[in-house]
């Protein structure tokens, strides 16, 4: 028998798009539906980063360097700098979107059957990339209570193994918006030292913060080691279809390691290469305008998700993605009911039910995400949708 | 301690760019380096190609389809049939280059202790995506005498265990240059039959055969649910840096499976999408133009290959690559020393030490793989300074 290896079967299908056949179905109905359901911005890509590809006047579409252009490199190390982080060209690996910057992290420091425990809710994708590493998820639960706030280190501590060789954080966070404060992420230094265990922060949200500042992982101090940074321009600049990112740590026998694999795949995307070059010079108010863009429809839709009856939405700091609690039976039904039932003047609403961002079997059932990438607008239309629907719905609780 | 994984440490550096700090410090002493190392063609991108990127205008760069955009899948297929493959525009996922195409075949397919049987000299990283992947290469033995045909099928059954789970080809080959004939792609039909197995078949170079014509895995018959093709738009229109290749296969568990790991990356890059779907259009007699310059190439270095004492280089059908065994000590050491000690009329010649494609420990210290990706003036060049420094070698043999 031709067979699917185990990892294939085991790789997760991805949550967020499960749900895109009930979408089209509705479109086809002539139904119009308002995207929440994934990270995907609206903002328009800024003309200059685009336009840097379009005048570009190479003859030959030429393999980069494995680790990235060095331009492109070295105007990073000014984008870090601008953000408090202190590298050097050579310790940077541009990668083939934040995704690939994962998988070396993954690939380079964890064998199969390795751990890395992960705040739960977390982003889904880690589970993918952890499964074809053979690495072992284990999530340390946060609660919508606190705004999914850091779970005690405590908790974290409990769930250490022999195995266990890292620690992933996202911050700000995607699904849950939340922005680990100084504090917490002190003390997750204090853990990462006690137990020698790596710290992969997944930083793809650094900009969007609206409570106060990011303390990112590698602003702190004596952990240099340790730390390893996944980025992406996809959000940071509205590039997600670019697919470049970056591979950052200053210890130096990761960065070996993952330079192979890097090498494996001969190097990152081309044309968005100069798109993220262009992208380092963009005036310095270009992220106050977006973010202002992000906060207004933050505050939009946390405060008519909060008006709504049985609905809870802590006040997500950063990121573009809000967690609610809902009234329903379960999110996954109720998602699919949005698209396949229901419909308000015409129109109706797509969400990312929150079980596929617990690792943990049976959490997340009455959770969706709300990734706030429309405009103000529909925004408010997507809210009037969801507030009648949650009336309506049979399994309403 | 903070380690580095196994496969972190077992991860191949790769053999073809380890040689480029020699080159460096060769040019910075003057000196002019000829690279025949590596597959990066000087053959200019279709202006067209790179146009369609230019003038598209688009606002957003957004995530495209985790598979690619369907408007490039739906080109795809006209060009597959175009050479005699009937696949649907659900039968072809999109990929980040070829080397994504492969890393989705190993990860879909097999477990880590799986095994695969490639015919050697072959392509250096395929060992990279399988110690990521934990798959073990087993190699079968080509030989430059017959210039690299296939190895006798009853080798490669001698090698087949309960671990064996596929066959990898490339075809025209990478590093040989041979191409597979009727009856030997006929003989690896019968044999996947009789032993239940994939065939990977790395089509990179198919429209580049200079004696006859490409037999694709896709124009066997009977065996749809064991043939995967790997492909990339790299070499057949000179656009490496675009990342962009096409996971192909008719098997649906197989497609369904890649398509997890797909979604698990999100995309592929979107600029190069456009690119390659331009490139579909190109007009007919493309690929008329670019082989007759790379048979001219050919002939011309195979020819002087020939001519040098001691020198044997079998005629290559297709690549763009051709094998040529010195009468040298050692391929590493030699090819180290053009770059450090020798130089001809302030001019050297970087080449690939065959080593490097073996998986056998041992074989290949007579051979270099010389990539004509230069433009005949300069592989004239280059040739004159091989004749002279296999002269004046110290372990000339």
């Amino acid at each position: 028998m031709l067979t699917i290896s185990t990892r294939g079967q085991a790789m997760p299908a991805s949550p967020i798009r499960k749900l895109v056949p009930f979408a089209e179905a509705a479109k086809k109905k002539g139904i119009t539906v308002y995207h929440l359901n994934i990270g995907q911005p609206d903002i328009e890509t800024p003309k200059m980063v685009l336009d840097a590809v379009r005048q570009s006047n190479f003859k030959v579409l030429e393999y980069s360097h494995s680790a990235g252009n060095e331009s492109y490199r070295k105007k990073l190390v000014q984008y870090y700098a601008s953000v408090g982080i202190n590298v050097n060209a050579n310790q940077i690996i541009v990668t083939t979107g934040g995704s690939e910057a994962i998988a070396f992290g993954f690939m380079s420091c964890l064998d199969a059957g390795d751990e890395v425990i992960i705040p739960e809710p977390f982003y889904a994708n880690y589970n993918g990339f952890a499964v074809a590493a053979g690495v072992k998820v284990v999530p340390v639960t946060s609660f919508i209570e606190n705004g999914f706030a850091l779970p005690p280190i405590s908790e974290m501590e409990k769930k250490i193994t022999p195995r266990t060789k890292a620690i992933v954080i996202c911050n700000p966070n995607n699904p849950t918006g939340y922005l680990y404060s100084k504090e917490e992420m002190e003390q997750l230094k204090a853990l990462i030292i006690k137990h020698n265990l790596y710290l992969f922060s997944d930083e793809a949200y650094r900009e969007f913060c609206y409570e106060g500042h990011q303390t990112s992982a590698m602003h702190l101090t004596g952990v240099d080691d340790h730390v390893i940074i996944m980025d992406t321009i996809s959000k940071r600049y509205s590039a997600c279809g670019g697919r470049i990112g970056a591979f950052v740590t200053k210890n130096q026998q990761v960065l070996d390691a993952a330079m192979k694999f890097a090498q494996a795949r001969l190097s990152p995307p081309g044309f968005a290469q100069i798109a993220g070059e262009a992208a380092v010079d963009l005036p310095a108010d270009y992220f106050d305008t977006t973010k202002a863009e992000y906060k207004s429809r933050r505050d939009l839709i946390v405060s008519r998700l909060n008006q709504m009856e049985g609905v809870f939405c802590p006040n997500p700091g950063g990121a573009f993605y809000a967690m609610a609690r809902l009234p329903i039976d379960d999110a996954d039904r109720f998602c699919q009911w949005l698209l396949e039932e229901f419909s308000f003047e015409g129109q109706t609403v797509m969400l990312a039910p929150a079980t596929g961002f617990y690792g943990t079997e049976g959490l997340g059932k009455q959770e969706v995400r709300l990734a706030y990438v429309l405009n103000s607008n529909d925004l408010a239309k997507a809210m009037d949708c969801l507030a009648v629907a949650i009336k309506v719905y049979p399994g309403r609780k």
